[in-house]
């Protein structure tokens, strides 16, 4: 048996003057980065600089377009379109893209940033948009998108290569859907309760929602959050606690 | 003998709900259009199109990377590093060449928009982070410049393929550079002597400056203004007298 | 009997180089004017001369505050909150106020742009948001709001005057509400019926819904829409028409 | 005697979800307060927070207008005439104005914002602009500008009232200019030394160029660096030498 699990970290959130996260301290435990795009976040520098951090460590280099939202960071609903949803994307893929080649490297991958991913989760017409805008850009490149979502289908069902994305500190529901940040008990805050989470859903491909439930899952890659104060200690553990699993720790 | 010019155009200037051009009535005389992409003018929505029209008409496709100053039009100076010119030309490449893989296509050629063209002209550490961009993204992109300036000899100097930039509604100085717009006689605006300076640019490769003198120049594409009211007109009676000339028109 | 009617209209809403509406033509036939004030439209140089050609035809001036969305020129939904709608409100009505008073002139009203507007009808807390906005600003402001809704309650209720609004070119449900304009008959585009619709809205305080229903409203401000061919003609016929009634055109 | 001195700090300068600068740890020292409206940095919920503060601490509200620049942080040089900077001046101080009004407070001062202020110490038609601007939108406004220079001389031929603004971390010229950062001895970092030469500049009325020569100077109000790590303790510092040598703080 050969258990593996991608980890991804989106990267990259600085904009001109102001920063974001601890890029260059997360940078060395994950296998994916996924590198904001100017629209939600990022710059042209900082985009030029995430990418070199990525290639100097090994780490596979993704887009992450969002909604054309800098103020809202890209985590407003807005109400766009099909159309809409491919052209943001193909335009941010494109320029992550010319960053890349710019330094010899290749996309590996794309992952839609904040609202876009969660509108996509629940919108066929928009995770279509976002898939076709992948193709069409690149076909090789890897979509990622919620485990057991629309996005994954409609991905698959332009042939594209998908990840499955998992999270460790969140808990889900009996309909495989995450629960809402505003409920009770949505967030896991214990580290050993998180990996005890991301282990099974490797080992076992499942996950216990809330209610108890078993609930079947593919784990391709685990979201870790990059802007939260303990995120390099997180990530170390759940590192170690994959190795101790025998669990290969690496892009798709 | 074998004469050709490229014609090319700066296409693909609305933004959002505004329109800018009649990108459809002049790209059937063009041989290559300069596509705005984001920063200047342009949105995900309008890069697409344009390239579409492009494509239909069999003109070649460039990236028109621009000074981020929406409200400007990128035509307001702005004190830049070399670095951050590179930055901005990587990131716009790279978005146009986004939309044109999404359709099928490649870019062909880079060309500089507004103040970024002209402070390439004069400014050699800019005309150096341009280079290096187009090179970095794409060694085998043309790189467009004003004839005899050092933008070419910047791109020459990294092995890049080029395109002398010549003007035939623009009069031209001794020392090989464009009378400046505030002074007296800058504009061509008969269309008889914008054609005669056109003609004599590939034949003779020499133009007359404003004090009579002959000055030699590398005439490889002339630019077409789009957003002129008689643009149209202009384009028809250029091409027929090109084709009189027995002067191949086409891209690089 | 002293019958009047306020005709407003959507201005200054240009963009930079890009240009739109014909504001010149239509400003002599208005009594008040919607100044875009940069968020969904509009730049400093245009909001000055929009100001400046408000000011030399007597037009009252009002603010025209929209959604940060440039692109869409503030016409895609975007969920915020009442805190949010409050704080765009704020300061959008600063800046043209201070636009205002540069040119010796003051603000008369506030109407809110495009899907600004229409979230407002429907959702009480962001119409409590931009009232609470106009009103603390300057709670001598007219707050405009589309006749018969919650928008004019929430302005009622904090003691603001309020300018109830109607259209000539829309046709009306039986519980007041605009027909959606992806439904037929949404669009009134017989001159002659829009000036009878204004007429019996004005005289008769009804209008007849496209189920045949007599609603009553109140009409005190009528829009004109500046973006359309053929704008100007049916200014002209409505001033005419409600000149013929007796009715007084002039602000709140 | 009655010795005084302003103490005035930039604010306000967060965007969306991007942090920057202590503002609440250093307010309680300072008794001017200069925030940002939105084209440098700032947006609608910073500005309302940042006022708020000001208020809470009796300090005066400032607008601090800067370049349409935000990727940049309005510190690149933009070449803009006299009429862009009258047009963004006006529009940023009204849209602060409008903050402060909702609020129940009212403006003090204006001072610009970085490059745009740089700017406006050389170029005289750009200090006109900004001078124009302040005294258009509001003639009882104090307008601060570099001690010595043509912006105090341009705002006091409009008749506005004058802060001459002075450094204790930068060291000076014998022409009155502050030394370019980057020449040795640019910046003065030693607390002592700043300290030494605020004091002098109120109490004697003159500083001690880098060449030696005593040079007289107007110090109205002192700049205080809130993004500098030691930003409190500094102005900690400042204040309580202030008080020793019985110099009152206060806004003018």
């Amino acid at each position: 048996m050969n258990l593996k699990l991608d980890l991804n970290c989106d990267m990259g959130e600085s904009f001109g003057t102001w920063k974001m996260g601890h890029d260059r301290a997360i940078m060395p435990y994950v296998s994916s980065a996924n590198i904001a795009c100017g629209f939600h976040a990022g710059d042209p520098a900082t985009m030029r600089e995430t990418v070199a951090c990525a290639i100097a460590h090994g780490v596979a280099i993704g887009a992450h377009p969002g909604l054309p939202d800098l103020q809202g960071f890209g985590r407003r609903f807005m109400q766009i379109t099909e159309q809409e949803a491919y052209d943001m994307a193909v335009v941010q893929i494109g320029a992550l893209a010319g960053v890349a080649a710019s330094q010899g490297a290749k996309l590996n991958h794309v992952k839609a940033h904040g609202m876009l991913y969660n509108m996509a989760v629940k919108n066929q017409a928009l995770a279509r948009g976002l898939a076709r805008a992948v193709h069409d850009v690149d076909p090789s490149l890897v979509f990622f998108g919620l485990a057991g979502t629309i996005m994954i289908d409609e991905a698959k069902a332009l042939g594209l290569r998908t990840a499955s994305e998992v999270f460790g500190d969140r808990s889900y529901q009996s309909d495989g859907s995450l629960t809402p940040r505003n409920l009770p008990g949505a967030m896991i805050t214990d580290v050993s309760l998180s990996i005890e989470q991301v282990l099974r859903m490797v080992k076992e491909k499942i996950f216990i929602a809330q209610d108890g439930t078993q609930v079947p899952v593919q784990a391709d890659t685990l979201c870790l959050h990059g802007d939260q104060p303990d995120a390099v200690s997180f990530a170390q553990a759940i590192r170690n606690a994959l190795k101790e699993a025998n669990i290969e720790v690496g892009a798709l």
